[in-house]
């Protein structure tokens, strides 16, 4: 049982705690639109949450920059030496929650002010660490206004693609009009990108948006990797007819198939250990009471744990598709819209998350779950240009993306002391 | 066997038939869209065929005129005699075929014109009958324009609503200010109105928006009686949740319990004898690809030859549903939107269709084929004021609202004389 690195009693971490719930209420009053919570990309509310961010970073000492994505940023320590980040996203879908990417940012600024050398409180004196700390709060990880998420990250990446820019949002407004409504040139967005060199790695907290910790009664999860996803659009072809003059033998029913269809991804993904498979959209064409679909689009949101686990796991579905095709004498095709290959946390830093974890557990305590995100998160992108680890905080019943999101004070206290410990443990490995 | 009452050559027929076949291909490019048929209700093109019809009346001797809800009237024979009224309607879906109301109407004509004295061609004397003839093109049947079906023969039946003038088009035109726009008084539809007294019934031929005299082999039917129908929206409700956090056991997934009804409904009416489900619309919402579907909204179109046996199927349905929704988690309820009962075809209007028919058929051939209406027709609403019968002609595949619909010029000259000696045997009865 590795020992506990970090000198902070647990009246410091619990009222870092308050203070980080006590933020996230703060954050969601900046909203779009009153009594829900949404606040997007490059928005007048991503500004204001930006600035609070910034103002909470200077409080503890840190250096503020917002870079050239929007993403806003804190440092602390040498200014030559590499950076361990911290951080998550401030942005959110539409009638949010208050937790989703905002505790990981209020928690990564309480993990700096912890980890500041003691009496420090107050002055811009850095944590004796061999690597400098930068807190980042990403500008667009959930992809609202422009349907295309990890905008943010991708920026930091070094992965942003020309062709984003003509992307736009439901007014009409390009993004690249939104960046210099914003105050933001589109010419300079290669400045946010960072240098391998510069980083030393990514450490994300954030609440689990599933129930797998609040299932086991356990606070706090190792996270492996984040989930391989792909998504497709079918389209199923019969053929439109009279709805009363049609007899069933006569009938090539598109929507029937796709209801079928819908039911066998459900079917295949349950036999699986680690598959989620959801169809979300289904529309029937031409769409009449009184005419038999003679068209029918569904969507396939397909995550796994490992690629090749997913991609077999299509095929399944593949096959069963074309079986009820062909017997109801439809036709059918997929178009690929989305793909990402999982991404896997570090073996390093999943061990320093452990023993992180493992410090706020009783000793001799069993091992910390290490579960897999089938949600994405700016690890995906950020893992293109530094290692990412990634610690799970509790969700009560996993209800994430919905205002009832909720998580309990006390786990984001243990959240703080594990991820303080993590940073202490990494800086006690080569840098 | 009855004996044929009508003295008319072959070519005769024939001729008539090939002049139907000119007219039906004449009237198709009578269109609102070019390389497609759409005639809707109090359109230009309504007004065109209007002007055809009658002038193609007044040809054959009849009286014109049109009604107060645009419906085209010929009529020849005594003033003050009752009128079999034949015929049916000029409308059309979009994408239409070219017979569908069509061939009836002008058939209706080309029997007025066998039947008057020989000799009589280009006069206006009247057929030998002891009732008048008029024939009705009806100017909405398909209800493509307001939604609302059958609103020519609901004039006629007495049965116009005066909700229907809010009901308003595609581009919010109400149906009142389409009927200023195409010089109608909506204060005067009630002359549009026929006395039950003035009418000794309605014969209409009609192809048969089915296969099944195709599958006979066989050229003409009598039909029984027209479907009764009754329209529902289901709305579904689930819980929507994020896509990659929830575990299967967890979700309640609206799309799903709505993929498992429509095909509910496909088993269930399958399995009986002459009831036809439809699913024509469905939609999931929220709709996105990677959020689980709260709520899903389908639509049930239920057709059946008698009231009764369509209610209970909808009972069997309903129990399905409920036992579909509660192993989900979800819930469930319907609005019926439409409810029509079962028309039935007077027994005696059904009896000279018969002996008509067999006029075309071998001595010693079997009885024509008795089927019942899946589809609506004018005689629905008709039916609120006399008696209906109706000849249904084979409609090659069944193909119907659909640029191939066909029908073979052969089975309108044998439909022509069916329709024509039908006639002569319902004047052989009491009026």
């Amino acid at each position: 049982m590795p020992a506990s690195l970090l000198v902070a009693g647990h009246d410091r971490i619990a009222g870092a705690a308050r203070r980080v719930m006590a933020r996230c209420d703060e954050l969601a009053r900046v909203s779009a639109t009153s009594g829900a919570i949404e606040r997007v990309y490059l928005s007048t509310e991503h500004a204001r949450v930006n600035r609070l961010a910034a103002e909470w970073m200077r409080e503890i000492g840190m250096t503020t920059r917002q870079d050239a994505a929007g993403n806003q940023l804190g440092r602390i320590g040498p200014p030559d030496a590499p950076a361990l980040l911290l951080g998550s996203h401030l942005d959110t879908v539409p009638d949010a929650g208050r937790y989703d990417g905002i505790v990981g940012v209020l928690m990564a600024l309480e993990v700096v002010r912890l980890l500041r050398p003691p009496g420090a409180e107050g002055s811009a004196s850095d944590p004796a660490l061999p690597f400098a700390l930068e807190v980042i709060a990403f500008s667009d990880e959930e992809g609202t206004r422009f349907g295309k998420a990890l905008l943010g990250s991708s920026a930091v990446a070094g992965t942003w693609d020309a062709d984003w820019w003509a992307l736009t949002d439901a007014d009409g407004t390009t993004l690249g009009e939104a960046f210099r409504e914003f105050g933001l040139d589109p010419g300079r967005i290669g400045e946010a990108a960072r240098h391998p060199d510069e980083l030393v790695g990514y450490l994300e907290a954030h609440i689990e948006q599933g129930p797998e910790l609040d299932r086991r009664g356990e606070s706090l999860a190792v996270v492996s990797s984040i989930a391989s996803a792909r998504r497709f659009q079918l389209v199923v072809e019969g053929e439109a007819r009279h709805a009363g003059g049609t007899p069933y033998d006569l009938r090539r029913d598109a929507l029937l198939g796709a209801s079928e269809a819908a039911l066998a991804v459900e079917r295949i993904c349950r036999a699986e250990h680690h598959i989620i498979g959801t169809v979300g959209q289904l529309e029937a064409y031409p769409g009449a009471v009184n005419i038999i679909p003679g068209e029918a689009r569904l969507s396939l949101d397909l995550r796994g744990e490992f690629d090749g686990e997913r991609d077999r796991v299509w095929g399944a579905i593949s096959r069963d598709v074309d079986e009820i095709m062909g017997r109801r004498g439809l036709r059918w095709h997929a178009r690929e819209i989305h793909s990402a290959p999982a991404v896997f946390c570090a073996p390093l830093l999943q061990d320093v998350v452990r023993e992180g974890i493992l410090s706020t557990l009783p000793s001799g305590a069993d091992d910390p779950a290490v579960i897999f995100s089938r949600a994405g998160h700016d690890g995906m992108a950020i893992g293109a240009v530094t290692d990412v680890g990634m610690l799970f905080l509790r969700n009560p019943d996993g209800i994430s993306h919905h205002p009832d999101e909720a998580v309990a004070a006390g786990d984001v206290a243990r959240g703080i002391q594990a991820l303080a410990e993590a940073v202490l443990h990494r800086a006690a490995e080569p840098v």
